[in-house]
């Protein structure tokens, strides 16, 4: 995925089309196929064989330019039918976890897979990402979402309550993005290599409180907890400023370290 | 580098060994060396064969904990002597680029090597990394700093003016990290594939404007600008709240993308 | 004004009317007449002689709050065709420049009237805000404003264009709230007494650079430029955090003291 | 205060010397005395008759300004043992609660009178504050403070423990900046009159968490928390950036009405 396309689009690919202030659509090319937008329709086979990044032009005469879907727009576009992690957040977990190439990883909640997209991504072909979900229907649907753009194999989807345990040990890191993560750190501890990385995602300082204290209850160490405020500029050069509006919140980020139980603490 | 370590720790590994809210020291182990800090000294020695995550203790009492380098302490400890990116900045620029692994991308100026490193270990086995530089000490100081962490094979470090061009083409990413990348928009234009990101970070607003000038006479399109503000919390259970004081400013990030060059603008 | 108030609701008080999470309505009381919601209908004869913080039911049983009205409420709700100036920025100015009792301020231009609405309320009946605009139906609709809250008399209304200067010599402070508050330094200069404060609030940096640079030919000193964020929280004990959104920009507030013209800087 | 001044410097003056980029100095001018600074002696006898906003020049050649003090300068100033309010915060305390000309607000805790600084000035002659405070020597500080500043007469100065309630019935206004004021709140609301404001600021979750618990409990409601954060620039206009660290936290701001007690909630 993403580095396997061609120079010319071809039938099959992912393409990204997007319009100048206009949220981008994100599709398979079938030939014969239509796309419908606010802006005109776009026939798939008039867009197949174009270099990427060409302007194609709708029957209403509308620009749109056509990219390889970014990771970004993956994320924000995915089918979804629960709240997803911002990319603002993913690209800090990303860093601050270590996530990158080889690097074997647990996730929970899967929800709709916006983070397991990225997760999957990132840890390329020889890491791994182990991905646990209750609802079936979300399980379904990651899983689809995941095929898309092709990165499926590198994930392992399972349907399963994380109460009695992982099924993995010694992995690298572990990213609870649920409710309740502070119900799981024992788990979590099991399956987590030493000086390996755990991280959170929470809505409310309520949730941060309670988890905070289960980490110090087990072990956990060189905790840190922190918020990413994302602030966009209108881009004009001769009237430069920040937009009116911007997200305010999306969740507490809870990083923390597993280390060597100690008695003496 | 990250998941070539075995599950102990070994002659010749580099390691981070970390005190609780200390600046953590990394350094290569061998035999027979002693590292002194300001908690006491530790052996070399007492080091090897001890799993990751293992507590020690130097000879003042004091406790530390040995762990794999995370890629965040790396860079934050990178050897400079300029300005270095920050990790929520890195992350940001990441995701919203799309570098993972397989990706190729061109970085000016190199610096110290910190946003090298990060893009290395991205990029994996089969991505890389081409990066410029003038100054000849920066150049060394960047390649040090690479071998150290054994990334440097999937970087090119030149030692070159980018005034006449950078040397590929079709590439992935271009990110500038110098003060005038005002400068240098149509040699990007070159240099990058269409479709492909174009990323830089400015401090002041001066240089941000200037910028915008240029991605547009360049028809760079889909800009955007930002900044992202980073905030720490004490993270006890019983008294949470922000940290006293932050970061207020690194810099501001931009984002473009390269399309097909089009006359009806 | 607002110290005016007896201890229940009077015929002719201008009231205050809110309901939970809804915008409040601010209105004049008066014999006979009915105000009209979405949450239902209130007599205003149902209102008159109640204690202020009662709570009064609509014909469609939905419970409302009376109040006398808050500085907040009165900016917000001002009547306007224009941008208005937020109460975290005009808390900030009125601290920052000393606006209180006694005081006497410039201010241009005069717009709808919510910041001459604030300054009017702090400089007390011994301070004086004199007010400048150019558009003659915003001079209208400030002083209507103004008059409802019967502040009118503490304000002078302007119909005149500052660019040959102000007709007040050795006032306290002058803000100006104009788009090129750059073109009129000299002038501030020849209104403000030594020592006096210079505000001004403008959207991009573009105004703020050129603002700058005037403050610096005309021997303003102890410049500062800074923005206020404020972030709301949502405020339930089980459940707190931050709104998910806010607002991200309302403008740069720039200040400034006159000094002593001196030679050698 | 503030207002009473002279156009040139009187002895017994209360006086701001303000050099570049330096911490100012306030002190009482009198004859015969001299201030000591890293700049530089002066003279108060070379001060005396001079126009507020001149230059004065030290017997090292540094230039000073010499201001009437402003509110933030007091306020920054103030001779303390205790965290201090910060000026935004206060703006937006004042704006919110609706403090001005004639209005009777309580403040407990006194502390070393910061902030009973800044409302005594803006509740003007007409208005009063009354503070209480449990901690003579913090009683003793704040009286002198206000003395300092010719404000005294605009204060009641209490030495008592708000646990058995407050003196005062029907006031405007309650501020609480203390670490438990959700151990008052009854006493609150049996001093602030129907429609009445409270204010709190409080510098973590987990007492936020608890006043809001205690708020509900008594019936108070149009509760609201915030904060608010703010950020200089560097005053350059051809380097204009935001500075490098700024505060991150000061504290929550907490505010509610106080209205009819209704059985139906």
């Amino acid at each position: 995925m993403f580095t396997h396309y061609k120079n010319t689009v071809q039938e099959g690919d992912l393409v990204e089309l997007a319009g100048p202030r206009h949220k981008s659509d994100i599709f398979i090319l079938i030939r014969g196929e239509t796309l419908q937008t606010h802006r005109g329709i776009i026939k798939h086979d008039d867009l197949i064989g174009k270099p990427w990044g060409s302007q194609v032009i709708s029957h209403l005469g509308k620009p749109f330019i056509l990219f390889r879907p970014s990771l970004n727009s993956l994320i924000l576009n995915t089918k979804r039918n629960t709240q997803i992690l911002y990319p603002k957040d993913i690209g800090f977990i990303q860093v601050t976890m270590g996530i990158g190439p080889g690097i074997n990883i647990i996730e929970a909640g899967t929800g709709s897979g916006g983070l397991t997209q990225a997760l999957a991504f990132a840890v390329g072909k020889n890491g791994h990402v182990y991905t646990y979900e209750i609802r079936p229907e979300m399980h379904k649907l990651a899983k689809d979402n995941l095929s898309l753009i092709k990165l499926g194999d590198r994930v392992t989807f399972k349907l399963k309550d994380i109460r009695n345990g992982f099924d993995e040990k010694n992995v690298d890191a572990v990213f609870l993005d649920l409710p309740n993560p502070y119900d799981y750190i024992a788990q979590v501890r099991e399956a987590l290599k030493l000086g390996g990385a755990f991280g959170a995602i929470l809505p409310t300082v309520n949730q941060v409180i309670k988890l905070l204290i289960e980490l110090n209850r087990n072990s956990f160490s060189f905790i840190e907890v922190c918020e990413i405020l994302l602030r966009y500029f209108k881009p004009e050069a001769t009237r430069l400023r920040p937009t009116d509006r911007m997200v305010a919140h999306t969740g507490y980020l809870i990083f923390a370290k597993s280390i060597e139980l100690i008695d003496n603490k």
